[in-house]
């Protein structure tokens, strides 16, 4: 029997990671965000602020032209070695128990492979804004602009890796509004899924 | 203080009205689809049938130049009438009391002017082929050629007077895959959120 798994795509800002950790909390299994960007450095040999800025944003800018520069003579990128790392580490994650992951395309990657609720969570660009600058407090460039910018390039990753459309509802069983709903609603929709 | 409204948007076959109708009556408020077509033909004096497809689907083919065409001399044509049609009946029932709202975009009509809770249902092709023959039975068309082209005459109607994507899940605060959680489990889901 496959494990159940709970996997959390989210736009950057939308709390999505707290609510992975808090569903996880109630459903008294393990939540993989952090964890898995180490899991993912020592199974690759890549360097943690690669594998947490490259597994999951496209670069700022001339990505495609970027992505095929980066292959050596034999096709091969080193972005194609993190993806590959990626899916093992998420598969055997997926096979040893139930769990939540959050981001880095699980749903993509266990899509034949366990047995998934797909989440999606989103909010308003004001929510976003909002919480980005509660999280991680003030930068330079605005919040708004931080926003757009994150959320251009997941969207860029996740089409090149998985030939899916990110943030179509058709892709997720549960698609939730935080910034309307709230964390601890949607932790509470999630849970009584599982 | 405005009503709290549910507006249903759904794939055909997805099960979506079947989920209104069941989650206006546990809360015990109306739910609002065929009376809809029943109103905005009496408002437009328009025919019953015209407004059923019309109303929510964009013509079989050459969608953009047959809605230019349809126009008079003043730039009028008998689509812009029925959506006058639709939308001042939409706005004065959510004037009126709480309710379900299923359909015509209903979402968009009532973004500024009321308390929504804006749903979104969906499920796979397989299993909307399925419903849609045990519901409307067998037709000379696969169901999912049916499906198809339902799909795509829905979401080019919603784009043309709405300007925003169907089926994209930031567009509304709930998307459910009635597929995968059972038309139940939606019910129960959107019902709780009211």
């Amino acid at each position: 029997m496959k494990n159940r798994i709970i996997t959390i795509s989210r736009e950057f800002g939308s709390g999505g990671r707290t609510i992975g950790k808090e569903t996880a909390a109630k459903l008294s299994i393990p939540c993989y965000d952090e964890e898995l960007i180490e899991k993912i450095a020592e199974k690759s040999g890549l360097a943690r602020e690669y594998v947490r800025e490259r597994g999951e944003y496209a670069p700022t800018t001339g990505w495609i032209g970027n992505a095929l520069a980066e292959r050596d003579y034999s096709g091969h990128s080193l972005r194609d070695e993190l993806w590959n790392a990626q899916r093992s580490v998420i598969l055997e994650l997926a096979e040893k128990e139930p769990c939540v992951i959050v981001g880095r395309c699980a749903d993509y990657i266990l899509k034949d492979a366990a047995d998934c609720l797909t989440v999606f969570i989103h909010a308003s660009m004001k929510k976003r804004a909002e919480r980005i600058v509660q999280v991680y407090g003030e930068r330079e460039e605005t919040p708004e602009k931080r926003l757009t910018d994150k959320d251009k390039r997941r969207r860029a990753y996740y089409q090149l890796y998985t030939d899916m459309i990110w943030g179509e509802a058709k892709n997720y069983q549960l698609a939730l509004d935080s910034g309307i709903l709230g964390i601890d609603r949607c932790v509470k929709i999630i849970a009584e899924q599982f």
